[in-house]
Order: C-alpha cells, then sequence, then structure tokens
C-alpha cells in the first residue's frame, strides 16, 4: 500500500500557503509516489466530524499565484484544549487521542503542519504523544526568531507599501497627516519596512515606545520646511511611551467585528491634540493577508514545502523547516515555537530609516 | 502680450486631475502659445495670500500617470462664503471680489475651475460677475447627470475590484462574512460596478435601501449551498429599509478623524444580530482616491483639458466639458451642477448583477 | 426534460471570455433552470471526436478574474471549409452536418458562439441550417463596428499602458528611442489609446501612414528641445507612406514561430537610416492577451452573457449582442461581422493626441 | 566650506538606482550636512564637457517608487580607454587624468560609484590613481559573488513572474508551447527564481546546457499526461548541449536593434523540429529594467546609499557595499570586481525545481 501523508494548514491564512500545499503534493507524489490527504479548516478538521479530501496533482493546478488556502484555515479546534458542552456548562478538555484516532483510520502516516506559533505547539504536543509530524512555519508578521523570514511576510510588505504609494498622492493635495494601520501585534517588521520602502515620515513599532510630543514635533517640522502632509505608519501593537498602553478593540471583539477604533484611531486623537492640520487614518487589515504571493514568497513557500516532504523520506520527525542564510534548514519545533524575532531598537534598519529622516518612535 | 489662463484644482482629490492639467499646459502652450498659470490650493490660493507658480511644459512632465493634483486643493476657500474673523467672531463673508482683483493682479483672463459640485457652483459664481470660466466636472462617485462619466471613477472602480480580488481568498479561506465600505454617499456607481466586477454576494446601495433580514437569508442560502464565505459590498451612503438611516461619523468628525464606526459597521452589527458566522469590515478609504490613473481615465482626462482649451479659444465661456456617447462635448455650467446620476433600480446593471446571483439591497 | 444550451469560444483569447462563460452558466441556471454544455476548443470540439463537458455552478467558481478561457479555443476548424485527407491528398470539405448532428446528440437545442469573425460567420452559417444560434462578439483589437466596445480591449490597453510607463524610465535613463510594437492589425485603438494613456511621442497605426522622414524629425526635435529619449508605439499593421507596405512575418510563419522581424524592427531600421541615437525594439506580443481582465471588461463580458441567455429566453436567434451607448442591445449577426471599426483620422481621439504634442503617422 | 561629494550611476539602468540615490543625498544632507553632485550619464558626464547638477533634498522628492535614474546612465565612457578621432583615426585613450581634474575643478572630494562590473573596474582604477571612492554594485542579473543579492533583480523576478503569470492562461486557452526570453547572459538567476515563482515547466539557464531531444520529450510526456501546454523559460545566455553555442544578436548589432533572433527564437526553432505544437515566442527585453522598485529593492538600495555615506564619513575608500546574510558590509572593490555569482546546478534551488517537476537544462 502506498504511504499515506496528511497535510492541514492552520491559523490565520497568508500568501504562499498553497505554493506549500502544491509543493508538497507535487514531491510527495512524483518523486516518491506517495498519497497526499488534505485536512480541512486547520485542527478542526480532524475533530467532531474529520473532514479531508485526497490531494492529488490535479487539485494543486493553478493554484501556485492564489493567495489564502485551499485546505480552509481556523484558529479554534485546539485538540488538547477544546470546548465541550458538559451538562450544559461549556469545559475545555483534551481530545487530542481522537486526533491519533482520526489518523488512524485515515491511514496516515505522517501530518504537516502548516502554521504559527499555536498551530506548531499543537504539533509538537502530538509528536510528545507518538504521531509523526514535520513542521512549517508562518507567520505574516515575520516574528518567529528560528526563520531568517516567512512566507507571506514580504507579500503583506508590498501591499502595504503600494498602498503607501497611493495614499502619499492624496495625502499631498491635501496638506494631511495620514496614519497607517498596519499589521504587527508583537514585532515592528511590516511597518519598518513598508515605512522604508513606502516612504513614511514616521514609523511607530512595538519594540520603540513613541512619545506623542515628539511625533507632533517632527510633523511640524516637516511642515516649517515646507511639507504639508506627513505619513506615519503604525503597528497594531505600537504604544506610547510611559507604559501608557493604548487600549485597543474592545466593543468591536464583543461583535466579533474587529478594530472600531484601533491604535491607529489612538494616534490620530493624540494628534489631534498638539496639530493644527487635518488628520486622516486608514487601516488596512485584512488587505494585508489577501492577494497573490510575490515571487519570493511563491519561492519559500515551495522550498519549504519540498523540504518538509524530504524529512519525511529522511524519518525526521518533530522538526521544523527554516531559512537560515540562503539554505533551507531544519529545527526542532519544541525550540523553535515562542522565540520572538524582533525588530532591533538600535540594529541597521532602523538605523536607515533614521538616516533617511524617518522618525522611529522614541 | 501673451494670453494668460489660470486652472485650479478644487474639491477631493482624483485621479486623473495631474492629466487635465498637463493637457491644459500643453495644448495652451504648444497650439496657442499662452501662458498657463496654477492656483495652488483651490480657491483657498486666490483669497489671503494669492498662492500661484506658472507651469511651462517642464512642470507637467512625468505627472500623467501620478495620482493627486500638483496644484494641491482644498475643501475650503468658497469666496461666496469665506469664513472670517470680525471683532473676535467668526462670520460668513462674500469675498468674491477679491478673487476678481486677484485675477486682475495676476494678468489672468480667464479660469479654468477642476472640480465637483462646489467648485463649479463657485465658479458658475464668478463668471456671472463677469470672470470668463470653463468647468471640468470631477467627481470619483460618478454622480454628476451632465456627463456620461467622470475622471477618476474607473480608477477608483480598479482599486476597489482589486481589494476584492484580494479579500477574497482570505474570506474563503476563513469562512467569514467580510463587509467592504466603499465610496458613494448618493451614488452607488462604485459600489455596484466594482461589486459585479470583485464578484460580490451582496451590494448595499443608496438607491436600494436593503432589508438586514433578507441580507442574513441571503447569506445563509449560501451557506447551505456550501459557500462558506460572503462578501458584502456597502456605500457609504447606503440605508436599511424603513426609513432607518444609518448614523454615520459623529464622534469622528469632531476630532477630525473620519469614521471610527460608519456604515460598514453598522452593517457588521446588524448582521451580527441575525448571523453565526465571523464578520469582518475592511473600510477602504482613501485608499479609492489614491493611485495612477488607469488608462480611460488618464485619457478622458487629457480629452477633457484639450476640450477646455478648445473652448477658451473659442471664447466659449461659463460652459463645461462633457463626455456624451464617445464625444467630448460642452453644457452650461449653470444647468450642469446638482443634477444626479443615480444607479437606476430597474436599470440594466442591476438586472445582470441580480441575473448573476448578486443581491443587490431590497 | 431540461432545456440544453451549449456554449463555445473560438479564435484568439481575450480576457473576459470566462466572465462571459460565467455569466451565460449562472443565468441559465440560476434563473431558467436550464443545462448548460460546454464545447471545448471552439467548434473544433463539434467535429471529428465531440469534445465537451457539462458547466454547472461549481464549474464557473472563481473563474472571473482569470485570463483565457476554461473551455479552450482555436482558429482551426471551420466547419464549412474543413481541412480532409482524401485518398492522400488535404481538401477542403464542407462539413457542417455533422456539427448539426453533433447538437443532436448532445441534446443542445442553442448554440452561443462567442468570436471574432471567423467564428460569427461559421455561427452565421450554422444558423442558416437551422441551428438556433446567438452571438457574443470578442475582439482584443475593439475593431468590429456592430458594438461600441468589446470586452478584452481595455485590458489589453492596460497591459500596454503598464508597459510603456515602466519602458519610460529606462528609455530616459539611456538617452534612447523606443519601439514598442502593439497589438492592430486593421485598426489602431490599442496603439492610439495606450499611446496617449502611456505618453509616447509618436503613435503610428494602420489608418494613417507615417512618413519616415517626418517620425525621424519629430524625435530630432525632441532632442533639440532637451528630451533625449522618445517612445514610438506601432500597431502591427501600420504602413509607411507611399503605398510601401510593411512585409511582415515570413520566415517566421513558416516554423510556425511569430516574427522574426515585424514592424517594429522595420520601423526601427528606418529610423536608423536618419538617427544617431540608440534604438531599441519591445514586442509585447502574447502579453497583450493575457492577465486578469480589468473591472470594465469583467462587466462588459459578463452583461453579454447575461444579456444572451436573454436572448435564448425571447427565442431570438440569429442575432448579436453588442453595446451602444451604455445600453447592451441586439443585433443581426448577419449584418454585424466583418464591418470594421477604424480610427477616424480626423476624429477627436486623434486631434487630442496631436494637441497634446503627439506625432500621430502623417 | 562644505565637504563635497559627487555620485554617478554607470552601466544598464536597474530599478532601485533612484532609491540609492536619495539615500545618499538624504544621509550626506541631513546627517552630516555636506553637498552633494550628481555627475550625469556615467562616466560619460565626467569627459568632454562636464555635466552635472547639485542634488538638495528638494531633487530627491518622489524619486523613491521611480525606476530608472534621474543622472541618466551610459555604457560608454571608460576614461582608461576612451575613443578619441586622432587625425582622422579612432583610437583609444586613457584620459583617465581629465576625470581627476574635472574632480578638482567641481570642488568634490569623493565619488560613490553606482554600477556593475565596468563601472566599478573604472572606480577601481581612478581609487588607485587617488581619488577617493566608494563603490556601490548594481546588476539586474544578480551575478556578482561579492555580495548575495543586488538591488533590482527582485524587481526583474517580480516582473518576469508577472508575466508568466499572464502567459499561462493564453497558452493554455490555445495549448501552446510558449518560449520566454529573460535577461541572463552568464547567470540564471532570473529564469530560475522567476520560473519557479511562474510555474514554468522548464528552465534553461546557461550554467546548465540543456539537451533538445529530452525538452521535448518533456513537453510530449506533459502533454500525454493531459496538460496541452508547456511554458519554457529561457535565459538570454542559455546553451544547448554539445558545446553548440546558441549565436546570439548578429545582424540586429550591426543596426543598433537587439536581437532580431535571439536564443529564444532559437530554441523555438529547435523544437519545432520535434514537436507538432503551435510554439510562440515572447521576448521581455527592456520590460525588465522597468517599473517601479518592489520593496525589497527600495530597502535594500537606501541601506546601500546610507552605508557609502558611512563609509565616506570613516574615510573607509576603495571599498563597496555588499549584503551578507542580514548584514550591511563593505569589501574591497579590487576583490569584488568580475567574482561571478553562478546559479550550482547541483544546489538546493535547482533542486527545489525539479522536485517541483520543472526540467531544468539538461
Amino acid at each position: 500500500m502506498k504511504k499515506t501523508i496528511a497535510i492541514l494548514t492552520g491559523g490565520g491564512d497568508c500568501p504562499g500557503l498553497n505554493a506549500v500545499i502544491r509543493a508538497v503534493v507535487r514531491t510527495a507524489v512524483n518523486c516518491h509516489g506517495w498519497r497526499v490527504l488534505g485536512i480541512e479548516d486547520g485542527f478542526e478538521g480532524l475533530l467532531d466530524k474529520v473532514r479531508w479530501r485526497e490531494l492529488g496533482l490535479d487539485s494543486v493546478r493553478g493554484i501556485l499565484p492564489r493567495g489564502g488556502t485551499i485546505l480552509g484555515t481556523s484558529n479554534r479546534g485546539n485538540p488538547f484544549s477544546y470546548p465541550q458542552i458538559v451538562n450544559g456548562v461549556p469545559e475545555l478538555h483534551d481530545v487530542s487521542d481522537k486526533v491519533l484516532d482520526a489518523f488512524k483510520e485515515l491511514g496516515a502516516e505522517v501530518l504537516i503542519a502548516v502554521g504559527g506559533d499555536g498551530t506548531l505547539k499543537i504539533a509538537q504536543g502530538l509528536y510528545e504523544k507518538g504521531l509523526p509530524v514535520v513542521g512549517i512555519p508562518k507567520t505574516i508578521d515575520n516574528d518567529l526568531r528560528a526563520t531568517d523570514v516567512t512566507f507571506g511576510y514580504r507579500t503583506a510588505v508590498a501591499t502595504v507599501t503600494e498602498a503607501l504609494d497611493r495614499l502619499h498622492s492624496t495625502a499631498e493635495s491635501h496638506h494631511r497627516v495620514m496614519i497607517v494601520e498596519v499589521m504587527g501585534r508583537d514585532a515592528g517588521w511590516i511597518a519598518l519596512e513598508s515605512g522604508i520602502a513606502g516612504s513614511a515620515d514616521a514609523i511607530l513599532i512595538p519594540e520603540i515606545p513613541y512619545r506623542v510630543d515628539r511625533l507632533c514635533e517632527a510633523i511640524e517640522n516637516r511642515r516649517r520646511r515646507g511639507s504639508r502632509f506627513s505619513i506615519v505608519v503604525v503597528a497594531e501593537g505600537a504604544t506610547a511611551y510611559a507604559g501608557k498602553k493604548v487600549v485597543q478593540q474592545t466593543a468591536a471583539e464583543n461583535l466579533g467585528v474587529e478594530r472600531l477604533g484601533g491604535v491607529g484611531h489612538e494616534v490620530a486623537r493624540q494628534l489631534d491634540g498638539c496639530l493644527d492640520m487635518e488628520i486622516r487614518v486608514v487601516i488596512l487589515g485584512h488587505l494585508q493577508r489577501g492577494g497573490s504571493p510575490e515571487p519570493f514568497d511563491r519561492i519559500l513557500a515551495s522550498r519549504f514545502g519540498v523540504k518538509a516532504v524530504e524529512l519525511i523520506a529522511r524519518k525526521s520527525f518533530g522538526r521544523m523547516v527554516a531559512l537560515r542564510g540562503r539554505q533551507v534548514i531544519d529545527v526542532e519545533i519544541a525550540k523553535a515555537v515562542s522565540q520572538l524575532n524582533l525588530v532591533d531598537p538600535g540594529g541597521e534598519l532602523v538605523g536607515t530609516a533614521e538616516s533617511l529622516g524617518i522618525m522611529v518612535g522614541r
């Protein structure tokens, strides 16, 4: 009987997931003659009623340039802590044995888990319970230390840069301060790189708390020198100096609607207190996850997919693929998760931004 | 002495304004040997301290593909109702004579006013006071009846369509309802055309009040048929049925920040009451005004600019250029302004959308 | 039994074909409950071995933004003049009865033929033999007089304009003459509109023979005024003045390879004789047919598809859909084919180009 | 008196050159208070009649997203081997002393030379004659070993990938073999990376000679498996196996026109001998140099510009900036030039392509 491997995608979607799936299927089928099962909607698809389909070469035709994931994804469905109603009361249960059973039933021998921190931790948990697992990291924020860069990230930077290019002309025509809120809860990579590429005037990131008075001053200085508009890029996790953590998304979350007034609007309110200029806020939100992956992301995702199959062929389980320099390597999942890759406030990239005249927090 | 004409751009910016300016300068200078003055920041540039610069062929080099307006624009500065502080009290005064004086001082004989309803009304007022004026219509919403279509509109539709393409993959991967708020206070053209082009599942426009229960039903029906996501495009002016006008932008406007919770979030709240699905809101906002004009807009704007100079050469003043069928014609400004071009609820375009299975309001 | 209709796409592919197919399927299935068969590879799919598949709602999911045609297309397979080997000798035979038989076998009652001149003439021939037929025009060159504009055309203009935007920076940096060959054998619409939108310095189209000496002069004049580069857009059908028809594609066609030295290279040779500047040629070729349709094309194609189904419902056969002003109408196929829509050398669009300082032939 | 530095761009243009210039000007002016002179048209601008202009902050406003170089560039003007007419006979002379004189006259103390191999060798020559020089590498082909990657390269890959995406739909609709010729005389990086990203079926690069029979076989195999089209990406420097070097650009070069029949057409002829399919050739040519730099290139170019100014501040001359891992470092120009960065035929990237089912030469 043919060897059978399964693949699932978990967490927020990200450009490049389909490229991973395609690379896994092509390599497994063409080079090894294996069978590939696609689990639907992340770990959720392995619980309750198992949802899956076989992935042949035809199933992955034409998906390389497409965003999203043909398998669907979910943030729910942690089998080690799964919500169940017991006597009318919702409780969290460990149902990981059901996952192992589901695997047996499917006849699948190995799981490739593509996802972020949450997904990889679950994968590690299953590995510790005996399931042969290979991990592929996915974080659009590029905040995982174990890999130099993750797929999806560059596409997000390209999307934000394009938006900044667009907003420049309108900000300039109206002499406005344009505040652009972008992704990045813990790490400011998207804000920093797209801010440099999109010619921002100030960049606010979680790693470097900003001071409202200095931000106002910087914008005023620009105006005095004849630049009557300014563009401020703000990562969602940016905070003002002095421990004054910006409060985000309250009412919004209660009704399943994101961000009625996130950090972008908070910064607008702060600037409105010290500037006599029109201020506008643009929240890029889900636009940053969508779209066709740019070439680098398609290639990196393909390399990760090929490497994951190679690890299975070598029976190297409990490991995660990663990019180190120009090489795709593999590391222990256990060591890789939860180690954040943050912007170095004293590093060259922040220095480059500052040399270009961009205020980066502080 | 050389004949001297002046040009200004007023109201919200719009892709194609630079193409107009370039066409006016190239035609006036090359074909007629005139001098062109660019008034800065709309009518504001003619008041207080007159701001202008001469526009030679070099000043318009390379601006065709750029969004915004090199002259700047402003929503303020109506010379017939200009805010002035008298004895510490702000009052609105008619300072239109100052504009006529400014013109004399500049040595300019004719004004080309590029703008929307507000700008064109001011232009008409000045024309009635004796200033030779030619108007060029600009409305990104395409809501002016006197012309078949306006430049900037198609670029906005392209921007929204591209955003919808992007959002499809992420909506699909997560089985979400994605609500996309787009421009259109009075007319739903942008929502309707980009909704058809971007494969929306429902389109809410000002011309056709929507019923929340039917919208929920439509989304539920999709889910039952296996499409576990839906994309709803909402024009800012869309209203729910039964006279229940959606309240927009209140607190937001007070602090110069736009839309803390506009119609997009209102629709999200309504759907949250009847659907058990994740709902996300994306507000495209200023992204729709920015960016390089698409080819049709570049061409239409160029044709408008050339035609405006031709009207001046023929001494046809008080007139506005317009597109009728395939021809650029001219109409009386007086008759053209304020006549809205609305979507016909029983027209072919709405019918096409419905045949495609898109719910359009109702 | 369900009413069954068939659809095929013939001739060169064109952005928007999938939008037509999708609109036909959605309208036929959702609004009328009909069955739709997709014939593969144009009329070729109806001959020899009939190739077709049923098109349900699922078959057209996600195809709206995609270029090409999911049905395939072909320039071969004219059933009124079909190549057959008789006694070892290739002959052209009328096999149109086989098409009618194939239709009976399929149980299809009506044919929607989407294509250009060639395809529509065949459709008309079949209609005259009794097959109920509806035509949808397709010509990327926009050269059909019966309709104001055809889908695919604007996408081609957008592709060429984007290429011109790109080439500007490199032409400018190197002080080169850049010759860009674009589609347009009989009509120069693509060259003219993209030339205006992409800021060409000269546009050569079939409708207006050009004079080499004047073209050289125009480029020299630009250089004298300080613009050390020029961009010349050339339609494939452009010809030099004095009946000296530029000879195209000879050796190339013999080996199934297009254009080893088409009109672009011919113009380069001519300019090389009178200019002392570097000259480069770019042939856009098949790039112009590809890519995602821009919004207008998606909408027009969708409207055409919806209208075609409506004609069938009304039993109006032998007719072709068309755009007239803002309305989608229908005309007799017999009268519509072969009437060319050419650029008017004395018209407003050429005049606009000239006012902008662009040399258009002559 | 202010310290004065000069900058020039030499060789073929490349997306990111303007970002370099902007970063140099902003850093030199803002951080150090220096004066920056821009030499026009590469080393040519330093000879004969010295052409330059001062670059202030205003001169570099808005240039970050633009392709090309505002300074112009040239492949001519090697001062160590400069063509001069002596007694009616053209001779090559060493006029490098004139460059040093020009420098003195300008009052410039340091030269930043941005360019490829040729430009950097000249820079090194001038450095050896005593001119303080800093180099910034530029090669769109990414074929320089001293730096991990060069700016412009990723934009070229993005342009080619986008073209491949476009061509897919048309190749597929017509069942054609589409041959796409891309840049890469010595190194196949562009072909390889864009081929992987754009889902090519075969990639021909200089590093791995291809065998015509195997290429035909691969395409035939695809057809047998139901994929009736194939896309072949060919680098200009690709050669067929058996020392049979493909002859390129002969007649073309004589008349200053590029490539009447380059390697793309050669491959077409070869395939035409063994395949019974329609074959089409697309030569991307100068499109690959143009266009707005993608974000990574904007950032890398900015980092290089900032670093170059830093080297001057530290008086580290005769050195070139480079990327090594995540760091911008500096290396000796003398050691850096002429060391080619080639694709490793046995490396992971080629292996990835092959695992995906792409034939890479051989």
